[in-house]
């Protein structure tokens, strides 16, 4: 029986052996929405890096990358942008690459890089994620990204909305995956509003980007599923 | 305002400042509910080891030692007992020191080693524990033993009860605590039912100690607090 885990922080990824599952990598808050978003846009490919100076270095190759620089919640000074939906727009990205670094997703997918596949996922595109998946016939691991390292509300509410979608299909949950699910049944009927008493919410709040978090809540409005190809983020065909 | 936050798994502590901290530590089934039957019970003292060699080496010392060693679930060959509550009677125990090594619950106690206090909770001595936690004006921080590194619920459960009496008096929750507290609201109706669907439980009824099981989830049957005095142990008083 293939089985569905959740790993609750990039801390815990190595206690998997990450070669023997689809991962799902997760951020919500906001560079997992903003990369479905950008990628059902028309950008061409996304390219995660992890570092500010990687991400910069790219520029200095005099190609037409966008790039994307978020530390702390903000646009790094210098960068085209950050990792708000909004710039990931079919005006702004449409036939373009981007290149991203972030504080927590991109982390998260650099320690998952030897799993059969990388996705990302988001509510965005939540259920042509589940459908794909559905398909595989593997085990999937459900990375949240956390924020530094930490648990967080957001991405562990999601990975339950991917197991509310999978679990009919007789995966093996492990408890992460059950404690997930069962959050996501406490949350599901008002997610923004479940949220609303989380920490890094609060944060959020903070920076202004109220908007962008209602944004990133939307369910199913767009249905490509990047996947990892090399050092690069495209749309699954 | 002082903090609850929650570690839900000891792979997780190095992302706290331990010394800020009275650390508790979880775990459920079954170190962290016998230790705090076999101080209840009169033992003098109880000395987590984290080897198992480290413990034999006490009973080469030629003093009075109950030796206590489990790995995976299962008494170590050649030593006295293990984790079993039932090992950890007045008959047993009072008056002795046990030096006691376990799969998970001395791992957690041993990263936490700089914490201002450490001490041991389960649902045995909820209560106690709590109401000494809120007279301490203290930053406090859960840590759940999990398995093997592994998230696990029954230790979220608790660290979720512990929140639930602390909550009212004004502590700041960070996004772990808020989730054990949500999972316990759905399981503390029936705890022992809520925790049957898990996958360290099934793994515990394969080893036949499901009387064990249900002498652990009872609640506040004691009122010993076990304190971390030097390397050892003790009563709090």
């Amino acid at each position: 029986m293939n089985e569905i885990n959740v790993c609750l922080s990039p801390a815990l990824i190595p206690l998997y052996n990450v070669e023997d599952y689809i991962v799902v990598v997760i951020d919500i808050f906001r560079a997992s929405s903003s990369i479905c978003y950008g990628i059902e846009n028309g950008a061409e490919a996304i390219i995660p890096v992890s570092r500010v100076e990687e991400c910069a270095a790219y520029g200095e190759k005099g190609l037409n990358y966008l790039l994307a620089a978020e530390r702390d919640g903000k646009v790094v000074d210098g960068f085209d942008f950050g990792n708000s939906p909004f710039s990931y727009t079919a005006e702004k990205v449409a036939g373009k690459t981007i290149v991203l670094t972030t504080t927590n997703g991109t982390h998260a997918l650099h320690l998952s890089i030897k799993a059969k596949k990388i996705v990302i996922g988001s509510f965005l595109n939540l259920t042509a994620l589940c459908t794909w998946l559905q398909s595989q016939d593997e085990n999937i691991l459900l990375v949240c990204a956390g924020w530094k390292n930490n648990f967080n509300l957001e991405d562990t509410l999601f990975a339950g909305a991917v197991v509310e979608q999978l679990k009919e299909f007789s995966f093996k949950l492990d408890d992460a995956a059950i404690a997930a699910n069962d959050l996501y049944q406490l949350g599901k009927h008002d997610i923004n509003q479940y949220l609303k008493k989380t920490s890094h919410r609060e944060r959020l709040e903070k920076l202004g980007i109220e908007r962008d978090i209602e944004f990133c809540l939307q369910i199913d409005i767009t249905t490509a599923i990047p996947v990892l190809d090399g050092d690069k983020l495209v749309k699954l065909g």
